[in-house]
């Protein structure tokens, strides 16, 4: 469903009044994470009606058979899928003997949600009479703790309304639990122990064939009208749920509340013989702190999140509240204090995608990290696939190449290939390219060049040996070509040449080259060092060099344009703006063979081309791309709009960068994609940031110094943003008629404003 | 493995010795079927080696689950798979208390197998000594009978050889049977009843989802040295088997014989609740007629095949015996009697190919059957086909198409498609052409136009529909284009503008169109029924045409030939011959990305349309596109050889076209492809037929005249083979210095021999 139900709120999601479709939708968006674990916004007690439950893990997969019918030579053995974990927020709730279930009230009132996203909490209340005539009011209040991020903790409030109200609640953890794309009804836990031990109940478990060991635990306390009181709860278990139960009567219009502290241990950060004391002693730790204080640790934490990665909009609160969401659930998803983790596309709110690592990390979500985090955070990023070096290599030999060339996976969990379509994994190799533009783009950045000699070398010549050997000569064209790819645009498969591709293959081979260069001359010790390592002589990289000295790319002299791919001009020419509404999205309507055949493109492709590489081409050409390729492209991708909207920016088409922002910074806001019952598109949403901080605020590292060019839409009064630019924290505030850069900590810098190069210091703003 | 352990003969298959690695590939090979039921060559007893067991009925199929990861529109909701029927071949031995199994045997001497061709059965002996030192002699003979095809016999031989034994046979049926391909060690049938009545035993089971009935039913008795006893069986039953025990005392060197007649009845013959009654009527019918006399039967039944469908070959008897072997095991599969049933390309000896029918009837087999049957039997072939246009039109629907459009399945059991791999399923639309092409090669052979006003018009009208709309119109190149196929060589996906597709797709819009015409001239009430029924105007028709006359074929000015595809000649082109032999089958060594990219031509591709089309090109363009092709063509597909054959022939490279006849003719007996385990090639040997009766024969039909232009392999003495043209029977007799064409049966006709239009008749023989 394409939805607008969201309320607009500068710094909240609200969501008002109760309806049953929406509940699916409104368990992914008002999501919450710590950056450790995860959970969609599910009711803490029973419910009868349709629900997607989700609680996720950092880190923790199961690696699912892939039988297909038709096996094809290196296809990999398991398709890993992120876990839905054990049930940690369960409170089931009895008013008078009858469970509160909101499916089967006979009324539900002043319906609200709220997720706090300046404060980091998540909020629901409602007020619902039960078949027993019982009027109650319930406020829900909960979160994943920043500091510490083993615990969420959440208070169930029940205000009887009509009268004196029997109340029972029953905190439990649950390992019974499956997940919603399980193939055939498989388990993937295997429940070991249940016990409760006075106020404290667990669960442990682990993941079959990974082995994952966790400890599900919790401790619950009951208050009255606020007062802890001194129930001692009935405790009860079965094989796979452990659960404390309490009873109390409360007066009408008195309060009682349930104050639960739950969460995950695991063996990933604990000895598995370990796990029990953790989870006691962690969750102990929350309950010492207590609800409150916790919570105003919370709204601490968020805060200094804020404080560095906060973007307003004057004007626009659509605009704001959207940007800010964005932020917020890239925060939830990865805060890069763990180089075993990454960004799955949907973080931890919903189970496609299988949770695993995309070259949406590198391609979109670094810049965010770069610019408003420490620079180890973005090191990290790269540092996960330095230690996937050796399987990327593996990866690459299992599809007959040799000689330590190394094919990054698609989508992995541990740095091997966890899926298993040959016409994106075998084919969509671009991901190669794009993982090597991350190092380029790091140092770029963060001006830190010993990630190269250090580590980033090795991968790069990994990736160079790559498209050396994937290239071939073709002697009809007296030229390199590469066949048989899938480009960044997956409405393609099996194609020839496809520009992007190509384009990035050269770029790799030329870029590493100058690395090796680079390193020779100034870091002599890991020059040596790596080129034994790799066994590479000055002689291949002459080889390498044939290669990317003599690529091949289409062109149409006609549209002055490089073609997305040989032949893509056979193809019926109908722009988007030309098809039937009724058949879009296409690829919900179209059989795969018809979106093939088709010119219409998901997502940037010649044009994320021209994204990363722009100062290779003149604005002109800029232009001339955009117009070919804009008309056919629908925007199926998540990654699509961003690009368009930077470009549209560069190109001072206000009004369409506008347009392409909202459409990404509100994509699932707005369920332009219909599917946010799904869950939410995380890396999708660094390329919001990068449509504002590049598109509008036009920033770049242009000559090693920062660059801006701002330009802002009719629609705002004003917007800002802030950049950590080699340890200065700089603010860039943006009117409609004046721009002011201010260096809000660190040293002075010289940066480019509108081509004009200005100093900045704590002392002296810029105004442009 | 690659293996030639089958000894040479020419009228049977003989493996000498017993070896364990071998029992698979064997029991592929002695394989028995009537074109009802088939039975894979495993052994009636006992056996603890590796084995893969496979009983197949006629159309019992089970439409498994295709959930994969990835789904994409129009997918089908299932993978047709043949079933492993319940076990009607099992009897246990016992010797002396211990079971017979050869894997268990302290000896195994004189270890034998003999397919016998020309009679139609099965022989296995051997002399074995088991642990408890008892030597026996055992000969097992069974045969699945022409004439009751519900049936089949067998009859077990033991002989003590060492000193006076007991002889325990447990003659059983079984449900409890599996597939070796299920994904989840799933279960695809139910066994509702199991039950014993004296000397008959019975299994009722019935297919899960499609619910085919099946009753397996059986009957025993014991011989002593030839003579029948009066033996009382002991019965016993399980939840899913039944069974009866003979126990005998029999002296050295006297035999005991279990004789076993069982087999299948089933609901697509009987009603449900007579399937019992049926079961006990048949097997009592093959009772009395006993098994001697039911052998003799099944040997005058082969004689009667053999007699229109033999080929001999003198001076070659690897040559000869190949030719039978496709032959037989031709008939075993397919006898043409049912128009509901079809030829799966493993036919009734293995899982492989899920038993359904592929294009490979149309392009392979139905020449076969025409010129060696009754013209109804290529007329059911035809038929099926018609039966399915409706299902057709459904499945071209799902994809998109519109107004009728057909496209016919890649694979299918009842019409649907039952496949899941989109570039094969929606994209190898070539099939709509073979099965075009059909109609217009059994017109062309029998005579028979009848077929087209009836029932093929209908056919061809929803086909050429559906390349008129899957075309489209390029501005680029002016013409019209089909992109996003795969063509024969599925060793390409997602190809644009393969020739063979494009030609066809021509064809089909120019052939339909003619028949039109003439239908309208000759067949006016077929025509105004067709033409309403279709909803079809001639304005429709017109617009068809502009897309036959301005298609689009892919040239090379540099090799002067058609291309296979647009862009073919930018890949590697290094010749197979300068390929690592360690590297081949490729399909075995490569990664799909890798094949796919490489040149490599799995099976006839731009040359299969040269097969067909043979009279559109002249000798010169076929001998281009033949060295050109060649060298890149691997062979991986058993459908490959044959047609390479014939075109070696055409062109005088007798050498060449024997290699190639060799290759077709004995792929499984010489397991070419390593895979014979699996089961037979049976469609490709249909194509061994072609490559000596087209090939070397010449045979042709032009001009509404059957024509000749015999040669011979310098390796053969001679050949000889026969054809049903228009009922009469011609004999053609080939030597190196002549040939001769006898009538054997049938009005006298006239026919062209090596260019010249002869006379032939019963009383006057044509020698050239």
């Amino acid at each position: 469903m394409n939805q607008d139900y969201i309320k607009p709120s500068e710094w909240s999601l609200i969501e008002e009044g109760f309806e049953p479709g929406r509940v699916k939708s409104s368990e992914s968006l008002f999501s919450i994470g710590n950056g450790a674990m995860g959970q969609r916004a599910n009711f803490e007690e029973q419910y009868s009606g349709p629900t997607f439950q989700g609680s996720y893990i950092a880190g923790v997969y199961y690696p699912d058979k892939t039988r297909v019918g038709w096996w094809k030579n290196g296809y990999p053995e398991y398709f890993a899928k992120v876990l839905n974990a054990p049930n940690w927020i369960g409170i089931d709730v009895e008013i008078n003997g009858e469970a509160l279930d909101l499916q089967q009230c006979t009324s539900v009132k002043d319906y609200r949600r709220e997720l706090n996203m300046k404060e980091g909490w998540y909020q629901r209340s409602f007020k619902a009479t039960l078949k027993n005539g019982a009027e109650v009011s319930v406020t829900a209040t909960r979160f994943l703790s920043i500091d510490i991020d083993e615990v969420g903790a959440i208070k169930f409030e029940v205000t009887p309304l009509n009268g004196e109200a029997e109340i029972k609640f029953t905190p439990y953890v649950d390992g019974g639990i499956t997940n919603e794309d399980s193939n055939w009804d498989d388990k993937f836990w295997d429940v070991s122990e249940t016990g409760t031990q006075g106020d404290y109940a667990y669960v442990r478990s682990k993941t079959m064939k990974t082995g994952f060991d966790v400890c599900t635990g919790m401790r619950a306390a009951l208050l009255l009208d606020g007062k802890l009181t001194e129930a001692t709860p009935a405790a009860s278990k079965t094989d796979f749920k452990a659960q404390l139960s309490y009873t109390v009567k409360v007066a009408a219009n008195s309060t009682a509340a349930l104050v639960k502290m739950a969460g995950y241990v695991t063996s990933m950060n604990h000895k598995s013989e370990d796990l029990r004391k953790a989870s006691e002693a962690v969750i102990g730790k929350a309950v010492e702190i207590g609800f409150d204080e916790l919570k105003n640790m919370q709204a601490k934490s968020w805060a200094a999140i804020w404080e560095m990665a906060d973007i307003t909009i004057e004007g626009d609160v659509k605009a704001q509240q959207g940007i800010r969401f964005n932020i917020f659930q890239l925060n939830q998803t990865y805060l890069g204090k763990d180089a075993r983790l990454n960004i799955g596309p949907k973080g931890f709110t919903g189970e496609k995608y299988g949770g695993s690592t995309y070259w949406d990390t590198e391609a979109y979500c670094l810049p965010f990290y770069m610019a408003t985090k420490d620079a180890q955070v973005a090191r990290n990023l790269l540092k996960y696939r330095y230690n996937h070096l050796e399987k990327a290599i593996e990866n690459a030999e299992k599809l007959g190449f040799t000689n330590g060339a190394a094919l990054y996976p698609m989508v992995t969990m541990n740095g091997e290939e966890c899926h298993n379509e040959w016409e994106i994994t075998f084919e969509e190799i671009h991901r190669n390219g794009a993982i090597a533009f991350a190092i380029f783009n790091y140092v770029r950045f963060t001006g830190d060049y010993s990630y190269v000699p250090e580590m980033g070398l090795e991968v790069l010549i990994g990736i160079a040996r790559f498209w050396h050997q994937r290239a071939n000569y073709s002697a009809q064209k007296d030229k390199y070509v590469i066949l048989g790819v899938t480009g960044p645009n997956e409405y393609e498969n099996n194609i020839n040449n496809n520009w992007y591709t190509n384009y990035i293959a050269k770029w790799c081979i030329d870029y590493t080259n100058k690395q090796i260069e680079k390193v020779k001359a100034e870091y002599g010790a890991d020059y040596t060092r790596i080129m034994e390592k790799a066994k590479l002589t000055e002689a291949e990289v002459a080889e390498w060099m044939k290669v990317a000295d003599n690529m091949y790319f289409p062109y149409s002299d006609e549209h002055g344009v490089y073609l997305q791919q040989d032949g893509f001009l056979d193809k019926e020419m109908i722009k988007v703006a030309d098809l039937d509404p009724k058949q879009r999205p296409i690829n919900q309507h179209w059989s795969w063979d018809r979106i093939l055949r088709s010119p219409y493109i998901k997502q940037a492709d010649t044009l994320q081309g021209f994204y990363f590489f722009e100062e290779d081409f003149s604005r002109e050409e800029l232009e001339k791309h955009f117009d070919f390729y804009e008309p056919f492209t629908v925007h199926e991708s998540s990654l699509s709009p961003c690009v368009h909207s930077i470009q549209a920016a560069v190109l001072n088409r206000m009004d369409q960068a506008y347009t392409f922002y909202l459409r990404t910074s509100r994509l699932d806001l707005d369920d332009y994609n219909k599917e946010v019952h799904e869950g939410l598109h995380i890396t999708s949403m660094a390329g919001t940031w990068m449509s504002i901080v590049e598109g509008f605020g036009g920033m770049r590292v242009k000559n090693d110094m920062l660059s801006l060019e701002p330009r802002i839409p009719e629609q705002w009064k004003g917007y800002s943003f802030k950049v950590n630019f080699r340890d200065t924290i700089l603010k860039v505030e943006v009117k409609q008629d004046e721009t002011v850069v201010k260096v809000e900590k660190g040293a002075a810098m010289t940066l480019n404003v509108n081509g004009k190069v200005l100093e900045v210091s704590s002392e002296k703003a810029v105004t442009a």
